[in-house]
């Protein structure tokens, strides 16, 4: 039925409609947010980064607050939390060098990846940490990964600090696309060929093997 | 073997490895580069995002260039693209009221999701269009969708500019999680349980129905 609100805008409520949990983030504690966003915002992206440091050593690291920002150019955000307070290794390298390789994981490279995530003094390689091999990039410095079905060579082009915990959010224009030419169809990555991972919450993955098409209205 | 190239970095090179396509996105057409973005960025969470006009009509409407920013507070970035330059409704509506509500949709609501990014006129409710109920949020203005497992009440803190074909990239903090009963295990959303739509390139969307789990190393 529609109702005219305090506000003065009228509503159609479904009186039938049995709602469910409502939660006010206020009264959760850090911890219990991320377990919220992590299992709400889903399926996500993983940008497996691999950076140098001022020093040259390589670094490499997941990351699932990630997206697309623009096409034109080629643009993608991802936001790097801080352990303990402190800036991790990618989110340093990325301040002191501004330069990325952003790997998308297969399912045949998923456990090297989530071996990558491990709390590991900055000195360690995190690439002979999970046995990958490096192949040099085409116009940044960083290492790209030896099987990576897919990398974005990238450049920082703006830096901000988002939230009372401080996230490094970046924005990389994108300057090389790498693609297997296993997964190419018609010159595209395929999806179904690509058989990427996507991140849910806790330490649960999915698949992208359950495929569904719907057309664009008007397409 | 490992190599010293010309920029003094020391590099192991996989000699058996076979690289694959490599793409300058400056030799892409505008088209071109979106369909790499979206066929590389996989698999994409959906942003199914309820807004209202200065005059307090509804609009609702997809984005899948869309991603966490921080868990505290809980905050996620939605980019929204410009059609032949122009701001669409979203965009128009986050900068004159800074409220939203971010469904995730589930399988179930897919084509009506799909069915909301119609290219129509402004005074034209998506709600209507795709036959979705109306129910409040608690916090903002926006409607919120009958039926949907997962909304986000929002409120917009930060806006940016991205890209030559001017990408609107909204920062918004979530004030309200309504989560589906049907879908909580132990107080928390569960991914078997929500039945997610991830977007992939084109038309195609992916099920996270294909699980799997690997555990943190040192956790």
């Amino acid at each position: 039925m529609p109702v005219a609100d305090a506000r003065g805008v009228s509503r159609w409520t479904d009186a039938g409609y049995k709602d469910g949990m409502e939660v006010d983030p206020g009264t959760l504690s850090p911890r219990e947010a991320y377990r919220f966003m992590t299992a709400c915002l889903v399926p996500r992206p993983i940008a497996w980064v691999s950076t140098l440091d001022a020093e040259g050593r390589a670094n490499l690291a997941p990351f699932s607050y990630f997206g697309g920002l623009s096409s034109d150019p080629p643009t993608v955000m991802v936001s790097v939390g801080r352990r303990k307070g402190v800036r991790k290794d990618t989110a340093r390298n990325l301040l002191a060098t501004g330069d990325a390789v952003i790997h998308l994981p297969s399912r045949a490279l998923a456990e090297a990846m989530v071996a990558t995530s491990a709390d590991v003094p900055s000195d360690v390689d995190e690439f002979d940490l999970a046995r990958l091999g490096k192949t040099p990039a085409a116009c940044v410095r960083p290492w790209r990964i030896v099987g990576a079905p897919i990398a974005l060579e990238a450049r920082v082009v703006a830096h901000h600090e988002v939230g009372r915990s401080v996230n490094d959010v970046f924005f990389l224009e994108v300057v090389r696309f790498h693609v297997d030419d296993a997964i190419l169809v018609d010159g595209v990555p395929d999806p179904a060929r690509l058989d990427a991972v996507g991140r849910l919450g806790g330490t649960t993955y999915c698949r992208t093997t359950d495929l569904f098409g719907i057309e664009r209205p008007g397409a």
